[in-house]
């Protein structure tokens, strides 16, 4: 049987999601679960994507294959019971043997929060990055609609990362708010390449910073050179918030 | 000069408040940073009350004197540039030669967290204290309103400890709230005795769960018996939230 789980993880204290030699990762986190559910045997899981070292998640999925004959609806407490309290397991359900949780999303959701407070809130520390000069909040907003849209993303591709195929990606929403002194933004789109999210905040927050004007970010993307654009964001105000599949068979 | 700082701490990692021989406490910390400030010179804090290893204060409050001729609003970033990031000094004011920050407290207020959700919040493990099953509010309700006014609250107090003088205490405000999963507990009141503000929640919770109607609030007031009143809740729900003065002179 084929099992897809959705997850929630502060990934503070984990050398990100995929297994690394001598490394304490999500990934390596939850088959160790797994293994000890399956008496030893075992059970390798399949992710949405990566996560990097402090990058949290509120809506991870994998799947992976079980003989287990647990019902369905006591999974996530044997999971659960069997996880660290810093990764929580929130449902699991039954897809098709050829369903993946990589190969068939449809869409992803990140979210980047910055607290743009004078005074950093300590409580905050490993959960947004902090901004101590306030952020000029509408050529974010300006800058936010140019990245909708179906465009090469090569300018916003980590430079030393080798990525094969096309960086063509859709973005269909990219939205930024603030909300007393945090900023939120949020964008969703077919698919990400690596550190894409982080390197456009980054971008968004000098052109929040006013080092440069909104309308660069046109230009930026127009460039295809990792080079024009803001330096990769920090790892902690990031958030993998929603994975959505276009059919669970 | 005398100065009065208000701090805000995570208190996951420290050993709680008060200095402790071979322990990283909230004090020890801040001292250190006003030794580097005061080139190696000891100087002693004073704050408004300790806390417990794992309680957070959004707003607890320190004195101490100082020679240093530095201006006073550049106090706060002096003394933040030395704290680790889960310190966090808010303000500092110039107080009265005769100012203390234990004495002159008119008032203090904490706030007591729960994660009411069926599926624990990994975010809030260490802010939050997570009861699984739903809590009736309308009896803590009830029995919140039997704590306001004056009382003798020996009931309340850790048993292990030996108070000199009285534990009469007047509770201006007990208020309890709901929002989402997120269950707020505000008390307000003179003083509170060691480890009143947990056995009060652990009481309270005790009603939630109906192990006792809210009208046993009364009778364990009366009784001024501790081993009546509930368990000592989880520190990590625990946050001091405010303390005020009578005069800052």
């Amino acid at each position: 049987m084929r099992l897809l789980a959705t997850v929630t993880y502060d990934g503070t204290y984990y050398a990100g999601y995929q297994i690394q030699p001598n490394q304490t990762t999500i990934q390596s986190t939850i088959e160790k679960a797994l293994m000890k559910l399956h008496k030893g045997e075992t059970i390798r899981i399949y992710a949405s994507g990566r996560t990097d070292a402090g990058v949290h998640a509120l809506g991870q999925t994998f799947h992976f294959d079980s003989s287990l004959s647990i019902p369905l609806e006591n999974w996530t407490r044997a999971l659960n019971s069997l996880l660290p309290a810093d990764i929580v397991v929130t449902n699991v359900r039954e897809v098709g043997d050829h369903f993946h949780a990589r190969y068939n999303v449809k869409q992803k959701t990140y979210q980047y929060m910055i607290d743009n407070a004078p005074i950093p809130d300590p409580f905050q520390r490993h959960y947004m990055h902090h901004v101590k000069h306030e952020l000029d909040l509408n050529a974010m907003k300006e800058a936010c609609s140019y990245l909708e849209g179906e465009h090469d993303f090569s300018a916003f591709c980590a430079a030393n990362h080798t990525v094969k195929g096309s960086k063509v990606r859709e973005i269909y929403l990219a939205h930024i708010e603030k909300e007393g002194h945090t900023i939120r933004f949020t964008v969703s789109g077919s698919g990400f390449l690596y550190n894409m999210v982080r390197i456009i905040v980054g971008t968004l927050m000098a052109i929040g910073e006013g080092k440069m004007p909104p309308e660069t970010m046109q230009k930026i993307i127009a460039s295809k050179d990792r080079s024009n654009a803001g330096k990769t964001a920090a790892p902690q105000g990031l958030y993998l918030k929603e994975v959505e599949y276009h059919t669970f068979d």
